[in-house]
C-alpha cells in the first residue's frame, strides 16, 4: 500500500550547488508519478535507485524549461531501453508539438505507447478517475499558462471483522461483497447490516503539487486537509517584492497556505540560486507551519 | 597559449554507470569549443569546475538525442545568468527549429547574440576561419546525416632571435614586421632575410572529433598528423557485426584509423552501456595504437 513522495530536484530556474531543477515522484503501489521533469531527471534518478521504467504518469506543471527539459532525454531512454508499458503526458500542448519535433528530427519512433493529454484552462478538470484514486488540476497564477495537481486517494474498502464471519457463518463467497458495502441475509432470514461486519478502513491519503506561482489564498480552500503539500517557495520574506514581480512564493507565504488549509506536512522546493544555505528557508516557514520541510534530492515520505 | 581537450561524457545512447553521453571541452586560450552537448553537460561542467561562460563555439555532429538533449538547458541557464557574450552553434538545421520552439514555448527570448550555422552536406566545409586558427567539417557515414569536425592552429608567427636584433640595431616599431615576414633594411643599405632574424615558431596543433560514424577508412587520410584525435567507439570488435548494423565503429576501427593517420594520441569514447568495465576496449585499441585513451568525465590533455 506504498504512497510515497520523493524530491529529485529543488532547484528553480537554473540547476545550482548540485541541485537540479524541479522533479518529484509519488510512488502509488509502485506505479511512479512523475511531478515535473527537469533537466536531469533521469540521471538523478539512477542515482537515487529510482526505477525509470515503473512511471506510468508525468504531470508537467508549465512549459518553462526548468520543469520539462529532462522529458526528452527520459522519454528516449525509456524507447531505447525497450520499455513497453503506456505512458501517460499530462501538459500544455507546446510539449507535444516539442517531443514530435525531436522524434522528426532524429529519425526515431516510440515504440511504446505514449498519450498526451492536454491541461485545458478549466476549473478543476479530473485528469484521472481510476477505482482507487484521482487526479485532478487547478490553476495556478504564473507568468505563462501553470497548473498545480492534487493526488486524492478514494475511500478505501472496510475492514472485515473476522469475528463476526464466524458469528454469522457467512461463506467465502460473500466475503468480497461485504467488503464492498453489502448487507449479509443469515440462514435464518436476519439482515445484518454492513455496519455491524465491517469497520472504517483506514483514512484516504492526499498530496498536493503547487509551482510556480505567485502567493494564492484561495488554494486553502481546495487543500483542505492534505497529507502531504509540496509548494514551491523560492524566496524568503525578505524578497517577497521579487516573488511578486517574478510570480513566484515565499517560503513565508507557502508556509501560510498550509497552515489555513490544515496539511498534515509541507515541503518546500524550487529554491532560487541565490540561496546557497536554505534553512533560513525552513526556519522563516517553520514559524508559521511547523511541520515543513525542504527538499532535497532524495527527500522521502511515506504518507 | 592554452589547447586543452576535456572529456565530460562518454556514454552513447544512454547514461549509464554515472557516465553521460557525449560532450567535450577544446579549451583554445580560454575560449571554449564545446563539441557536442548530450543532457546534463551543463551540470557536469560545474561539477567539474568548467566555466559555462567561456562557451563561444557549439558544434552538434548530429541530432540524435544523446548528442543534443543538453543544449536547450545549457543556452537557458546562460541566458538567465546574463550572458552576454556572442554564441555560434553548428548544426543540422532542425536544432534551430527546436531551439526557436523552446522559447516560443517558454516564452523567453534570448538576451545575448545566438548564431546558428547549419551544416551543408558538402565536403570539408570551412566553418570558422580565423587569424590563429580554422575549424572545418567532413562528412561521416551514420543513420542519419552526422558530420566531425577538425580543428587546426595556423603556422604560429615566427620567433624573434633577440641577438640579431640588437647586431643588426634593429629600431622597435620594424619588430612586429619582422615576427611576421618582412626582411630588414639596415641604415647602411644590406638587406637581412627574415630566416636570419628570426627562427621557426612551435609547431601548428590540432584536433579532431569524429562522432558517430561507420568505419570510415578515408578518414585516415583527412586527419594525417593531428595531435589529438577522438574517435568513438561504441563497441568492441566481438560486436563488429552490431557496429555495422548502428553505423558505429569498434575500438579496434578507431585504433585503425588513429595508426593510418598517425595521429599523436587518440580517445576512445561513446562507449555503449552493454560495457561496465572499459578496459577490454582500451587494451583493444592499444595493440593497434598504443597511444590510446579512454575519455571519462574530466579526463584532460594539453595538447
Amino acid at each position: 500500500m506504498t504512497f510515497r513522495f520523493t524530491s529529485i530536484g529543488n532547484s528553480s530556474a537554473v540547476p545550482a550547488y548540485g541541485r537540479i531543477p524541479s522533479a518529484h515522484i509519488l510512488n502509488y503501489k509502485e506505479s511512479y508519478f512523475l511531478f515535473d521533469c527537469a533537466e536531469g531527471t533521469q540521471m538523478e534518478m539512477m542515482r537515487l535507485g529510482i526505477r525509470r521504467s515503473r512511471i506510468r504518469h508525468i504531470f508537467i506543471s508549465h512549459l518553462h524549461g526548468d520543469h520539462f527539459l529532462g522529458l526528452p532525454g527520459l522519454l528516449n531512454t525509456l524507447n531505447l531501453l525497450n520499455h513497453q508499458k503506456e505512458m501517460h503526458v499530462y501538459a500544455f500542448p507546446g510539449l507535444k508539438e516539442l517531443i514530435d519535433m525531436e522524434m522528426r528530427i532524429s529519425g526515431h519512433q516510440f515504440r511504446f505507447p505514449l498519450h498526451f493529454h492536454d491541461l485545458e484552462d478549466e476549473e478543476t478538470p479530473l485528469l484521472l478517475d481510476e477505482a482507487e484514486y484521482k487526479v485532478s488540476s487547478f490553476p495556478l497564477v504564473h507568468r505563462i499558462p501553470c497548473r498545480g495537481f492534487l493526488f486524492r486517494e478514494k475511500m478505501p474498502p472496510r475492514k472485515i471483522r473476522a469475528e463476526k464471519l464466524a458469528e454469522y457463518a457467512v461463506p467465502v463467497e460473500e466475503i468480497e461483497k461485504i467488503r464492498s458495502g453489502s448487507d449479509f441475509l443469515t440462514a435464518d432470514g436476519r439482515l445484518i447490516p454492513n455496519e455491524e461486519l465491517t469497520r472504517e478502513g483506514r483514512p484516504p491519503r492526499s498530496f498536493a503539487y503547487v509551482t510556480d506561482t505567485l502567493y494564492l489564498e484561495a488554494l486553502a480552500e481546495r487543500l483542505q486537509g492534505v497529507d502531504l503539500l509540496y509548494h514551491e517557495a523560492t524566496f524568503m520574506e525578505k524578497d517577497a517584492q521579487r516573488a511578486e514581480e517574478t510570480c513566484h512564493s515565499t517560503a513565508a507565504q507557502a508556509a501560510r497556505i498550509a497552515s489555513m488549509a490544515g496539511v498534515k506536512k509541507l515541503v518546500l522546493g524550487h529554491f532560487s540560486a541565490k540561496y546557497r544555505d536554505l534553512t533560513p528557508l525552513l526556519d522563516e516557514a517553520r514559524k508559521i507551519f511547523p511541520e515543513t520541510y525542504l527538499s532535497a534530492p532524495g527527500l522521502t515520505f511515506d504518507i
